[in-house]
């Protein structure tokens, strides 16, 4: 982290855990500390992406590495748009899904394979990583019976498919504890807040603590993220 | 190639080049002896795929690596939904750019690097490569002066941008002439639609010559075009 950066932190888990809630709860939060806070989600955080949500979640029939592809297509604009330009003039970035989806729904769930599809996605944004990732886990008939809406492609998948993703967000957490926070979805939604502004608080510390804030437009492309090379 | 099988052709080269031109002429000749023709371009030879095609050409900006995406997404779902049924019930699939136009325009001319941009396309088709592909060269001060509508978003790029992926396309060609046919593009239409059907016509002998027309279901995947590994 670097000083007059952002920070970048992102929800996971399955449909129904309660992402959006938490990440508005958190935005709210920082908000009233007077930080920027840019409050977004994937698929469709921009224009182009909302266009591309609308295809991949609810237009024709597609195979699944279009489907991998229109994720991508997503999120790299999304990145190149709206997230680095904000971590870059030090906003905190909330997302509601990131990376971790596409690698537990079409790496795991749809057997494209993890690697590729991470591989794919850390190449859409150059390698850009939430500093924070926090799953709500969930068994997936809980979540369901959650939902008020209408179905879309993913959620309307079998049990398998949601057991085998949820599978994939653990095994992705346990791998990488510096980068994930663990919650059980079932607790309150107060007590959930609580835990997430925690770890949020510790990271904002860390990042003020590396000096008082710079103007220095050639600060790095990525701060308050994890630049990795794919 | 396989018997039963169809063929797969690709155009490439600048705008104005006569790309689509040729490819109706070659459709003529070949629906002419009773074959089953596909003729299609990239990108926008399917519904998603013209949704992608207007973000793309006409749409907001978007940075090298989300257009590579778009072009990619929309390879993805017209080889899957559209070249590959057509091939494996044994069509001639002509379509006006493909492959080739990534890694020339994305990789060479958006300098995104040529290998990358060849490799995401590779991922996106599971490693479909036409049978033949047929470049029309030309000089783009000339192709420019030939077009008769607005230029869209690439055709709009400065006088290196298009130098560089002529130089693209003639690496490419030279470094596999069993795929490639290049031809002078300032050459009479009829001349150049003659020295295609030549090559097409040695493609499909040679595809007859394998045996007579099999009704296999599992005949393999991809036929007419050749399958590699990315």
């Amino acid at each position: 982290m670097t000083s007059g950066a952002g920070l970048f932190v992102s929800f996971e888990g399955g449909d129904g855990a309660g992402k959006s809630t938490q990440s508005r709860l958190l935005a709210q939060w920082l908000r009233a500390q007077g930080r920027e806070v840019v409050l977004t989600r994937e698929p469709g955080g921009t224009t182009l992406g909302q266009t591309l949500r609308d295809a991949v979640l609810h237009g024709e029939h597609v195979d699944a590495r279009t489907e991998a592809l229109l994720y991508a297509t997503d999120r790299a604009h999304h990145v190149a748009s709206l997230v680095r330009p904000a971590l870059e003039r030090g906003a905190v970035v909330v997302t509601d899904r990131y990376l971790d989806s596409s690698v537990a729904y079409q790496g795991t769930g749809r057997e494209l394979g993890a690697d590729e599809v991470e591989n794919l996605s850390l190449w859409a944004t150059r390698g850009l990583l939430p500093a924070l990732t926090v799953l709500l886990d969930l068994d997936p008939d809980v979540g369901r019976a959650r939902l008020t809406s209408a179905p879309d492609r993913l959620e309307s998948e079998g049990d398998d498919f949601h057991r085998r993703t949820r599978l994939a967000f653990l095994d992705r957490a346990s791998a990488d504890p510096d980068r994930w926070l663990v919650l059980d979805a079932t607790r309150a939604p107060e007590d959930l807040a609580e835990a997430i502004r925690g770890r949020v608080a510790t990271l904002l510390a860390a990042g003020a603590a590396a000096g008082p804030a710079g103007d220095d437009a050639a600060e790095p492309a990525v701060a308050g993220g994890v630049e990795v090379t794919p």
